[in-house]
């Protein structure tokens, strides 16, 4: 596939000790799949500043973009922007620009701008601003990176605002259908199937309802008629083991 | 910290693509965190060979534990077996005990056992057996490797057959505290509080309910005694600054 990819890079201790449930990720699988950009890896990491690097630099080196999620905030946890700045070796500080955001958030809102505050205007060199609807501290593109908050609100808030300038790709298209009959029943055929069509990816999923059991099968590419064609095939495949 | 370590590798294309939503890392993070294991890294990667042994062998190396979940069933493309078999270069084929729990489930349940369920016996050589009761396809555990099902009611089934097995670290104990103030406003503080107690973890998360915003904090360490200390330092500088 043609398709632009994209990984994710989820940071913060909260998800890996189980205290947070992740739900960007979904998010960001879904509406990339609808923008035509291939997700392929998705990773979740603990606020270390090494780890986070790594991770950083291997992935934007594979990837058409690389989304990051959390460690944006205020606190003496929140080294995500540090650990940008030093994946792509650049400077980072605090930022006119995203210094008058926060001013006039924190106007506004009759809170106090103070240091700890103030961190969430440090940018890297050469970043661009992602704006934040939401509470004002914004979020940064660096090179392919796209750095965003880990609040759902305001990571899906960002998105919106970063998604319609990437370059997206064929749409995804996907059909899917539902049989009674367990998924060993119909693999065989599907994977003679799906051999033949190697243009398209072929998923099956047992599912449970009620006590009665029986597969999805989704079938997903960029080839509107091969889809088209494939899901035929596949129907009267079903109907001939009814 | 000395607790045991742990990585996940979710296995799916179905993941990465948002049709369907993860569960089992957030299940899992929860369930090791109980049992005083450190989960260090999630990785979702996609239905690839290559990919897979890759992520399998670089993560393995890295932790004690690591956990796979997805791509054991019937159909084509269910990878994961033969990825581990190549990760650590042994040979796989179809094995008799393995079989024989199959023979007597679908003999149960009055289905045949064909040639893409059978595929569902196959293990690598020098692998232990995972208990599946709920439809009987083990999983197995190969080295510090365990590779459990996608569907998360066969997942949680052989987590809690693996995990008794494990030595347990010192429990991960964790205290919090909700406050009715902005995470910038106790950051600076907090950071202070954070720097002289190294052997804890602090984090914190911001939330809104009812229109009310404010700050959620989590103390999180092994040293019940520590942890007593901290958060009695925590409360008195809390009170401090109301």
């Amino acid at each position: 596939m043609t398709n632009p990819t994209a990984a994710m890079l989820v940071i913060g201790d909260e998800i890996l000790s189980g205290r947070t449930r992740d739900s960007n990720m979904h998010h960001l699988a879904r509406e990339l799949t609808a923008h035509g950009i291939r997700l392929v890896e998705a990773r979740m990491v603990a606020d270390d500043h090494a780890g986070i690097v790594a991770a950083l630099n291997e992935l934007r080196g594979r990837v058409d973009h690389l989304f990051t999620s959390g460690g944006i905030g205020p606190t003496h946890d929140d080294i995500t922007a540090d650990a940008v700045a030093a994946a792509f070796d650049v400077p980072i500080g605090i930022r006119d620009d995203a210094r008058a955001l926060l001013e006039a958030h924190y106007q506004r809102t009759g809170l106090d701008l103070n240091a700890a505050r103030l961190r969430m205007a440090r940018v890297p060199d050469g970043a661009s601003l992602i704006d934040n609807p939401v509470s004002a501290a914004p979020g940064f593109t660096l090179g392919n990176v796209h750095v965003m908050a880990g609040v759902p609100a305001i990571f899906q808030a960002m998105l919106a605002s970063v998604l319609p300038g990437l370059t997206s790709g064929a749409a995804l298209l996907s059909q899917s259908v539902d049989v009674h009959r367990g998924e060993g029943e119909i693999a065989g055929p599907l994977g003679d199937l799906a051999a033949r069509y190697p243009a398209l990816s072929f998923g099956s999923y047992p599912w449970i309802r009620d006590g009665a059991h029986g597969t999805q099968i989704v079938v997903r590419g960029t080839d509107g008629g091969q889809l088209d064609a494939a899901m035929v095939e596949l129907m009267t495949l079903l109907d001939q083991r009814g």
